[in-house]
């Protein structure tokens, strides 16, 4: 009963998200039903972070056991034919030991949002940019985003449909760049709350926009009150970039062909 | 009778190219339609680079005639509100002198072209990328690509439908560099023949893929044989990022919002 562990990269788009639900199409549907074609047998996958709705990822990672061993590029090339034509793909695949699991050996996530700040609406990538028409200032966002650093209560970021056990959570990184009209958020830490990115990006817009100042922000973080948070910053943007484990502590250092 | 200047980006996936057609939806019809509804007149456009059908655009440059002194704010944000939902959007407007044309005054192109390098299809801008799945030494791609610099006659890399007068063009740049799985060619010159860049990037996927060396390349050019160039690169991948013109020099210096 080997354990396989898949880097997979999709478009959300089209999905209800990854996990599995009664009524929508998910990610996690599309690819236990690739792999269950090649393998005639039943697969269920684990995944390291369960995204929402229209989410993105280049870098999820899931685990699933198989009852033969299949060669790792075996496994790969057969999702990928099977997965066709959806927007999902099997990026690499290695056999791990048993006691991996790819939620719970996880010691971090890396996600980027990306905000397209200019005046006109954009016509390319359009599914995986926020439009903020307004000046954004992104010195003034990368501050505030400084003073989210560390470990804290979350609460005030936190979804109310969220199933953590503790607010409490340890930002490792939230750096805000501008690149042309474009600007990048990249964040990681051990793990996220429900919506939480979305809800520190969404804050972090009201600082660019001077309706906050950092001390502002910082103030949101400290009042744990969910009434006081930017709006939530749609799922478009927002791309899970990476997952990192034990010995293998480098973003996207998963083998890859060629 | 003032004459403008528009930058515009587009999605060329689902339009039959740049330019009017009897029977298939183009950008350029797109774009008409847009800014006649808001003039209430018949309005035509001009471009910089005709583009082929699914190649996209970040910087394609226009011009046309207005019959009243528009807002360049007006011009921009209506356009946008009339082409809404097409995936077609102005970037910038600003007012030119009669001599303007968006085509005979362009001194330079821009051109960028993305292939994804890695066995597993891609999920994410599958509408932007060539998948080429076997291993190409990027190295070797740049090598033969100087060979390609200069003023030659690109006869073996022209489209037999090119309405050129003459096969010879000035190459000035042809940059391959990859970044992670991708790779990416950025080419400039004053002016391209018809399907040129689709069939350099072609060619020098053979010589990434040891099929053809740096001289193989340079002699497919010398040639002058369409016979002897590699396969025209889909369209997909291929973006027009620039329009240089004399006294504004660099690209993407239009003047943008915020």
């Amino acid at each position: 009963m080997p354990r396989y562990k898949l880097v997979v990269e999709y478009d959300g788009t089209a999905f209800a998200g990854w996990q599995r639900q009664a009524t929508h199409r998910s990610v996690q549907q599309a690819l236990e039903e690739a792999i269950a074609r090649f393998v005639s047998a039943p697969v269920r996958v684990h995944c390291a972070g369960r995204t929402d709705a229209g989410v993105h990822a280049t870098h999820q990672v899931v685990h699933l056991d198989l009852d033969r061993d299949w060669r790792t590029d075996t496994v790969r090339d057969a999702a990928n034919a099977h997965l066709r034509p959806e927007p999902v793909a099997v990026v690499a695949a290695e056999v791990v030991g048993p006691d991996f699991d790819a939620r719970h050996s996880a010691v971090k996530r890396h996600y980027r949002y990306r905000i397209l700040n200019r005046r006109s609406p954009p016509a390319l990538d359009r599914a995986q940019l926020w439009h903020v028409p307004w000046a954004l200032d992104t010195a003034l966002m990368h501050e505030a985003a400084q003073g989210l650093l560390g470990r804290h209560d979350f609460s005030a970021f936190r979804a109310a449909e969220c199933q953590a056990n503790s607010p409490w959570r340890t930002l490792d990184r939230l750096d805000v760049a501008r690149s042309g009209d474009e600007i990048v958020v990249l964040t990681a830490a051990r793990s996220f709350l429900h919506h939480q990115v979305r809800g520190m990006v969404g804050t972090l817009m009201l600082a660019g926009g001077r309706r906050l100042t950092p001390a502002g922000v910082r103030a949101v973080l400290d009042s744990r009150d969910r009434a006081r948070c930017g709006p939530l910053a749609p799922s478009a943007g927002l791309t899970l970039v990476g997952v990192d484990y034990p010995d293998q502590p480098e973003v996207a250092r998963a083998s890859q062909d060629p």
